[in-house]
């Protein structure tokens, strides 16, 4: 590709950093991809929402010192655009030692003026439940 | 209280809407609260996301063929707004004949610029875990 990427490039690029970042399990790359403040909030699968970085980020350290990694391929990225924000659905095909599932997420991201590049400021992930679950569970 | 309602004041009253609508099981009430695009996103507790108004629309017309009627209690309801976006987390304290639990939804909104209206352009809500679930499922 030649040229500065698309916006559409930009916000999947953000979106991939996000995903690569939990995958690698590295804090540093995590807090580049979140807008670090009150209004950034995050919902992990099963988890009440986290308001602010501050309660967010102890969440990824949390997570990222389990033993169990865990490896994201993901499918049906839809972005949408509208002024300085963007919002991506996705589905996080996951794999671990654990278990393996899907998660449907939604991500919004915001256009930081002074830099232009695009920071997380929403993550809700929640598990799809197979079939399976539904005979399985209550 | 006087004069024209705020930002926050008209995306707190299209964030009530939404659930107005879902608890009085009005499809017509919907309608009004989505923007109808291609771009509208639907992610209900457990389910896969659905993309587009017409494939959200014959969902709430499911849900609301049940019998079963959802009543809401919305709290912790937090709104941030960048431009003409809007992204609101809430907490869905649900009642119903079956059960009752919480999920935590994020609603994303866009203003209309004709209209001055907001519209939902995204709505991702899952069921919180209880520490009951924990012990008795998977």
């Amino acid at each position: 590709m030649n040229g500065p990427p698309t916006d559409d490039e930009a916000i999947s690029a953000a979106n991939r950093a996000f995903y690569d970042a939990f995958e690698a399990g590295d804090l540093g790359a995590m807090e580049q991809v979140w807008e670090r403040s009150p209004r950034a909030v995050c919902t992990h699968p099963g988890w009440g929402t986290l308001r602010s970085w501050e309660a967010i980020r102890p969440s990824f350290e949390l997570l990222f010192k389990r033993d169990d990694t865990l490896q994201f391929i993901v499918t049906s990225e839809e972005i949408s655009l509208e002024g300085g924000v963007a919002w991506v659905t996705c589905d996080e095909n996951l794999w671990s030692r654990e278990f393996a599932g899907t998660a449907a997420a939604l991500n919004v991201f915001v256009r930081d003026e002074l830099t232009g590049s695009w920071r997380m400021v929403a993550h809700h992930a929640s598990a799809v439940h197979s079939m399976q679950d539904e005979d399985g569970d209550r």
